[in-house]
């Protein structure tokens, strides 16, 4: 089977840091081009300026990966989609719910795949504690995630901007997992956002779901930690309790801890693949979906200003 | 056919304007009880505090209508189709989309019927301007909601907490009618919501929209309005004008105006007895999407004090 010709665009630091290795590593894909405005692109790649550029000129590609900030994602997804290029859409696969209907809408359509990417779903404790958890009676849980905004999204500026999540940028990870390890889903039933006098978006939450059996689940999501970092969910069962630490890929349970190697981006590469050969697409928006009812249904609170 | 015997939950404005004269209305429905712990129901029917009081003790209903705030909607809805009982949701369904969608999946294990009501889609201009625009090419539409909240929502303490939707309470009847009448889907582009420093909910928010061809809706919606009231929907087209006005009632066509008699509520439990006959839900969550889209999406300002 030939390779699947794919152009990352958007070349910013996750583009970098993550989709160029996985395309690189997996021989399912052949790196066609790179595109941005900003940016010159790699040696012995093609490079663009614009998707526009590179759908009127070529090289020719089957499928586009798009890193952008959300904001812009809508229209990039829309012009790919609409020529039956496959579309990979980095977390979160929109500024807006309604947005991704459509762009499923379009995939559907065209009959082109369009895959909503979850990469913390594929870290290495996700699958396991999923598996442990499918026929445990789930008594209470715990989401942590508290990280220093300043080491992780240096310079991000439009992670603060309307259509930015803010703290739930690293937030919606926790809950990709959440929405997929746990046995029911779960919904918001009050909340806290915490807003810089100085900001569009929330620096910190303090939220409070309940499971459709009436289980507890809080949520305590947090920019502002300098020293050690969270990224931790705790599941309390009748069988005692899971640990999934380090953003999934440390799994603890009562019989033990799992360390194994992390492979986020070529699971999701993987995933990829799997989607296109076989026609099809995978959105699960219900992680983004329960961002938008923490912003709708959380009280407000305006705190100090965030400088970085 | 015997009659649906149904119990109306929540006995404030809405339902005692609206729900019991258009249950008594309609000969498909018998009104077996009112629940409501702050209120005295009315003479000759059954009243009872709670909606647990009426499940465990009587009178036996086949169904419940939910007219209380929405923030307390989701574990009545629960409760009661959990018993098979069917569930007539007051606009809007929930206070979050995945609290919805939790009661959509119940109401399908249980096989009861739920209705999420959408009043505005059944005034009687709605149903000839969609069928006038089915066929047309719509160039521009403009959404103008504003209303004076002192008159329209008194006391009405609710609507301005967290899970209250401010301005989107009358604004979400506009969006469900744009949703029901435009003959393509459309989703947030910017935004700004405007917030009260003592409130928890906007007061008046300024939307821009795009449909999936790129055309543009734009939806301007304030509560501080005062004098002449304003519930208009103007749709241009390759055809001419459309306006819809009085939140719908009023249509007005290159061809003339028609007024008809408002049948919004009659129009909705004559909907309501449809799916509970022939087994059927109908829960369109697309309104509150959009709105919850306008929460995660737009730019937020706050704006000065408002007391009632």
């Amino acid at each position: 089977m030939d390779p699947i010709r794919i152009a990352v665009v958007g070349m910013g630091k996750i583009a970098r840091d993550q989709h160029l290795p996985a395309i690189a590593g997996d021989t399912a894909f052949s790196l066609a081009a790179t595109v941005s405005p900003h940016d010159k692109g790699i040696d012995g790649v093609p490079h663009l300026e614009s998707l526009e550029d590179l759908l009127a000129k070529g090289p020719a590609v089957d499928a586009v990966a798009l890193c952008t900030p959300p904001q812009v994602r809508y229209d990039l997804a829309k012009m790919a989609l609409t020529r039956g290029v496959h579309v990979f859409l980095e977390k979160p696969p929109g500024a807006t719910l309604s947005e991704v209907d459509a762009l499923t809408e379009r995939a559907r359509r065209a009959g082109a795949s369009l895959f909503a990417a979850w990469h913390s779903r594929f870290a290495a404790g996700v699958a396991p504690a999923r598996a442990w958890l499918a026929d445990r009676h789930v008594t209470s849980v715990a989401i942590v995630w508290r990280e220093d905004v300043r080491v992780w999204h240096p310079g991000q500026a439009w992670i603060w901007e309307p259509g930015g999540l803010g703290v739930f940028d690293p937030g919606i990870n926790a809950l990709s997992i959440a929405t997929h390890i746990l046995p029911r889903p779960f919904f918001l039933r009050r909340g806290v956002l915490q807003r810089p006098e100085n900001r569009s978006a929330p620096i910190a939450a303090d939220l409070v779901f309940c499971d459709t059996a009436g289980t507890k689940i809080t949520m305590d999501l947090d920019w502002r930690q300098t020293g050690p970092q969270s990224w931790d969910i705790t599941v309390e069962t009748d069988a005692g309790t899971l640990k999934l630490s380090r953003g999934g890929s440390v799994l603890t349970l009562p019989s033990g801890t799992e360390h194994s190697e992390d492979r986020e981006y070529a699971g999701l590469y993987a995933r990829f693949a799997t989607l296109i050969r076989t026609g099809r697409s995978d959105v699960d928006t219900s992680p983004l979906k329960l961002v938008a009812d923490a912003f709708l249904r959380a009280k407000r609170e305006i705190v100090e200003p965030f400088n970085e």
